[in-house]
């Protein structure tokens, strides 16, 4: 069975149901080996899978556990999900301001694995902030407050994780079929009503271009469509970072300036507002014009701000122990001129070398250390000023490239 | 270094010599996982490689082991490679006709594995016979009777053979690129100086059609080139059994048919014939036409099969203890008409059923079993006659399929 299956594979041909499910079962069961699943994952990569495939591999991710029910919350339940970028402290945003215009926010977000840490990284940089809420926490905090950001349970979609740990070290995760399929799995496995994902694609995303992106977005409505649940969209750029923070600390320290009215004007603002609104529209049935005008309300009054030191209060957090390391290093402009290009991802591997991503799952974060840039995208620089400041692990100044900013 | 060789295969783009001696090293060093190498294995079955790549990827085979030397040989070495196919005797024939007519031969040849067993396996059906010489045994036997059959030793191209493994169980197997490395690295690591390659094609051989023989042909005689060897090829169809017999035993015994002369006129004995004329030929710098006429002579004069008895009475087998299972059964004609099929895969499925061949490299195959076909394609038959006597492992009948002669 599993040679045929690889070669029926390997060949271009479509798989059936059934023998998607048999291989990827024997793999969570022992008896397909790790070489024989990275070899399939690495000929669906290139020849690619229909969407009859699709379908299959996401009923078998989302088989492989349970399906979380949350009838006891009132109103539409709307998740949200990023395909991750460089800064990305959306969810920390986005999430309080839902909750804040009354749409519940149960969200289960990971780790992260690679440049930057992941949404979960980023909250346990607060002292004393729990994410490993059990079901009955999550619904009386719900009840309570409105919002939960907490792990993702060891029990929805386990093959997705499993599947996704090889893919990561076998060259095998760049495949719209695959990541739609661990996508949508987890997805529906939350329980969620209606599901905002934001695609993201360019040199600092899982997507190269955004012929991908468009690939990838219907591919999510039509999986949503099965399960009877809504799917939006909204595609955005991944070439440059999110806001001015990279790091874990110094994220969330961002998203509070955002949820405080400090910042505006700048690109994750822009994106946050757009995710809120989407989400509010949503879950309220609203336009999203409406939704919207509740959005700029929340923050004006501070209501949305207020729901995230609730949250990080009902979780055991301390915000008022949040900290980033003392120990900094300037990046001056080597001549004047306007900021034409961040890389994202020369960025995301600064931030990594000085300790706030993970290379393997075992590596601990340092939350302290980071990058902020200072100057973003468009703004007019002369010589000598800091374009952006270094939160290091040490007193120990450290060998900066110059490829970061780009000023002509 | 791995992803990044693993995403570039995935895109289709070329490995540098670098790269690939790395990643192959790195495989037999233990820092390449085995999921990572059929990761890059499946990939190079899809996207291909270069001629560059072929190269690169042979040379990185051949490093990894020792070049034997025949220096002290006299006379050009000519060595016999086949692709494989079901009834393949064609060694234990054409070795001993071209020592005969003064060739030397130094054949090492491997175990089977699937459906029938190797030359190794066919020659350790005889009892007694040795098939593990070591350097000083092989040269001496040379020089002694000209030919001498025994395994590979574990230290040509070893790294090879662990990929072999690997791609026998991961879908990988059908590729020209990793088959033309494969088959080359052997031989020039083997030492001889003119190779002939019998490349099968067809539904019972390891490349499905004549295009892909077409491509493996000049890449072979390529490589080849680098090594200051020259290489001919035979390209010969394989969708209907070699011969008559299927099995060790009873293909040991129809090579000694072959040889006293007493099958003519058959697709084996036309192939043998070619092969032996080729590399008479080569060995000698005649033309192929002197080469045929002193192949006509030593089988006529009974050279050829006093070589065979020399041969295998050197490596200390007893010829006159061969033998097949005494129980028996035979597949009739349901019609009558003349035979335009006899399926070489199914034939090779119900001789491994009888226990012919392994499944796994641990398992013990039974030498006194198989198949020998009593009707050959073409032949007129009656309704009722024996198309094929079964060499059953024990006095219990089975159940066979009419699956294996289209008779109209």
């Amino acid at each position: 069975m599993i040679n045929d299956v690889l070669n029926k594979k390997r060949l271009g041909l479509e798989l059936s149901y059934v023998e998607i499910r048999d291989f990827f079962n024997g793999f969570l069961a022992g008896s397909v080996e790790d070489y024989q699943m990275s070899s399939l994952l690495m000929a669906i990569c290139i020849n690619g899978m229909s969407e009859e495939e699709v379908f299959a591999l996401t009923k078998v991710f989302i088989d492989s556990g349970d399906i979380l029910e949350w009838d006891n919350i009132s109103g539409i339940k709307v998740d949200k999900h990023s395909t991750g970028g460089v800064g990305d402290k959306t969810t920390l945003i986005v999430g309080p301001i839902v909750a804040a215009c009354g749409v519940p926010v149960v969200k289960m977000s990971g780790r992260g694995l690679g440049y930057t840490g992941g949404t979960i990284d980023k909250l346990e940089s607060i002292p004393g902030y729990r994410v490993d809420l059990n079901e009955e926490e999550i619904l009386s905090q719900v009840k309570n407050i409105g919002i939960v950001i907490t792990s993702q349970t060891a029990d929805l979609a386990p093959m997705d994780k499993m599947v996704y740990a090889l893919r990561d070290v076998s060259g095998t995760v760049s495949s719209i079929p695959l990541i739609a399929s661990s996508i949508m799995s987890k997805k529906i496995a939350s329980g969620a009503d209606k599901i905002i994902i934001d695609i993201k694609f360019g040199r600092g995303a899982l997507l190269p271009n955004i012929n991908a992106a468009r690939k990838l977005s219907p591919l999510l409505k039509k999986i949503g469509k099965i399960y009877n649940r809504e799917v939006k969209t909204i595609i955005s750029p991944m070439d440059i970072p999110l806001g001015h923070n990279i790091g874990n600390s110094l994220e969330v320290m961002e998203a509070m300036d955002v949820l405080q009215g400090k910042e505006v004007n700048n690109s994750l603002v822009d994106l946050c507002y757009d995710l809120a609104s989407e989400m509010i529209s949503m879950g309220l049935n609203i336009s999203k014009k409406e939704a919207m005008d509740m959005v700029y309300k929340v923050i004006e009054n501070g209501e949305a701000y207020q729901k995230f030191l609730d949250l990080i209060k009902a979780q055991g957090g301390k915000i008022e122990k949040l900290q980033v390391s003392t120990f900094k290093q300037n990046i001056r402009a080597n001549k004047s001129g306007i900021i034409k290009d961040i890389n994202a991802i020369n960025v995301a591997k600064l931030s990594m070398s000085l300790g706030a991503g993970r290379e393997n799952e075992d590596d601990l974060i340092n939350y302290d250390v980071g990058v902020r840039l200072e100057k973003l995208y468009g703004d007019h620089v002369k010589k000598g000023d800091i374009l952006a400041t270094l939160y290091l692990p040490s007193a120990k100044k450290i060998k900066v490239e110059d490829n970061i900013f780009v000023i002509n």
